[in-house]
């Protein structure tokens, strides 16, 4: 199946996203595969055996989130330069969210912008990161604070890559797949109790709306000015609590399933959301063994970490909340008072 | 006098080049201008007295094109989250070309991209930098080769700041006022022949056609992948030159200059342009002091040397030549024995 992406809002660009046995790819350009040292020794030679180009070249870097930095870039940049890539040359990112932000990146900056197309082979990549754009690095100040909005070229969505993904980083794609289902279409939802994600249609299924729904998301809001901040639900918290661990307890999704949870007290609290509803994301969450607690320490200082978001402007905090199942409300105007007494919640352990 | 920029190609973007004193510039967002330590002494002062936002940060950084680099940009980037500019703020160019390129970059990057408006201070900036959107730095492999596509929210072009350039830079900048004229407009060349620089109102209009005519190119072709490529006149020599004598013996104007005359014998010897309009276009550059001679020691190495370009796509090199007088013919199917015999006139002194 193919969903075509259109961004007709700030731009005029067009690509599809093909969920399907990865394809014979022929290019007459040169072609440099960006990946990691775990994707490289479980999938390159798959990948390999589908690529025709006139020269190709592999460029691996380290696995982890730790090398999504600046530096990472400039020994990618590097080696692009080395071996003369020239402007009409392509870059593939062949890996998880990691590899297609780095990828996505550096592909915008060399010599002012080259193409590149995105083969993820996470769930969490195929769902989220292959589409929007947005790619980047971390620095000391965090994460995915320097970067470009920059489109792919193509997607290519293949599940067959996920069979060696771990069962947590599953549970982390899933978590994402959940947030899109509250935020925005109530039968994905219902579908998503239900469905079977061992079946390979079905996961195809699930992907494609995922990617149906981020596709007409970003569509409308390309750079984040309006909706697009709808699916940092979750995030807000989440980046706190991955802040506050140093981003080695949890994967980004478990760190959002989490959020999504606190996010959605605030919203029982505010009467958005009925304790049945919130009860039922929660029971989806815990299916797919996401983490949905977390032991607050110090909730003044949990609080004051939410100023470090980078979606915050103006020192006003955004928050994503789920206004029933299917939709959503933004809220700036949520009291001190109310958040802390949220946060204490979580001040002892939780289930 | 406003020219009016319409990039409705790839994207839908309108902004003001306004040519005329600085206005009183009101921001109710963050501001950090970017400025190096040369200018800074020089005109800060008058700048800040012109600007009101609800906070201002300076960032000044060492003045020369060796500092146009990742190193700089990371630099800025710190300052700016140091000082906790969000996704709303400005930051403003105030300064050349290397400024103007480096606060374009960094305003891309930081958290994906923030506004910036551009206050060149050279005539170089103020006719060609400031419009068309072409942000980057330098690296080991040459100039420009790090970037990004980024367009400011505006333009300010105050000839009084030109008071204070010296004569060589100043002449730098005519250099690629005449290269428009040769390229695209025989009666602005015309005009260029007879014009008073000095005159402050003249000076003005000369820069406005410069504008217009760049942003005419740029509009047809934002991403270089046609026309804009003819702004290279004398630059696939230039670079050349550039790079042999590191960047020191000659501002970029001044080789622009010295290509500009190796291409127009190249356009001699090619039968588009005629003796004596060749003449015509060498004693122009000349009457503004611009070198127009070079001496080329080996010239197999220079002729390497123009693979090195990151204009040449697939190992062909595009010449971008004059047919005529306001007109151009871009060639990629030139003869390495005729360019080698061009190169060798240049292999003793000239004048």
């Amino acid at each position: 199946m193919i969903v075509p992406i259109y961004l007709e809002n700030s731009t005029k660009i067009h690509y599809d996203v093909t969920i399907d046995q990865l394809p014979k790819l022929i290019f007459d350009t040169k072609v440099a595969i960006v990946t990691n040292d775990t994707i490289s020794s479980l999938h390159l030679e798959k990948l390999l055996g589908k690529i025709e180009a006139p020269s190709l070249h592999v460029i691996t870097i380290p696995d982890g989130e730790r090398y999504k930095n600046l530096a990472t870039i400039e020994k990618i940049l590097d080696e692009l330069f080395t071996h003369k890539l020239d402007r009409k040359s392509l870059l593939i990112a062949f890996g998880g969210g990691v590899i297609g932000d780095m990828t996505g990146f550096t592909a915008s900056l060399y010599q002012r912008g080259i193409d590149f197309v995105q083969i993820p082979t996470t769930l969490l990549s195929q769902v989220d990161a292959s589409v929007g754009g947005k790619t980047g690095v971390n620095n000391r100040f965090g994460k995915n604070l320097i970067g470009a909005f920059y489109q792919p070229k193509a997607v290519y969505i293949d599940t067959d890559f996920l069979a060696t993904l771990p069962s947590r980083e599953f549970g982390a794609g899933i978590a994402e797949i959940i947030k899109m289902a509250v935020m925005f279409d109530l039968d994905y939802f219902d579908y998503l109790e239900s469905v079977d994600f061992s079946d390979k249609l079905s996961l195809e299924r699930v992907i494609q709306r995922s990617v149906e729904l981020k596709a007409w998301v970003v569509n409308q809001d390309e750079k984040e000015a309006g909706i697009r901040a709808v699916l940092n639900y979750g995030h807000t918290f989440a980046h706190v609590i991955e802040n506050e661990t140093a981003y080695k307890q949890y994967l980004h999704g478990e760190a959002v399933a989490i959020g999504m949870v606190m996010a959605n007290r605030l919203a029982v609290a505010l009467g958005l959301l009925s304790l049945e509803e919130e009860t039922r994301i929660k029971a989806l969450l815990l299916k797919h063994n996401l983490p949905t607690s977390y032991t607050i320490k110090d909730s003044e200082a949990f609080y004051a970490k939410f100023f470090l978001d980078k979606k915050s402007a103006n020192e006003k905090i955004k928050f994503i909340l789920p206004k029933g199942l299917g939709d959503f409300e933004v809220r700036d105007d949520i009291d001190k008072a109310l958040l802390i007494k949220i946060l204490n919640e979580y001040s002892g352990d939780q289930d």
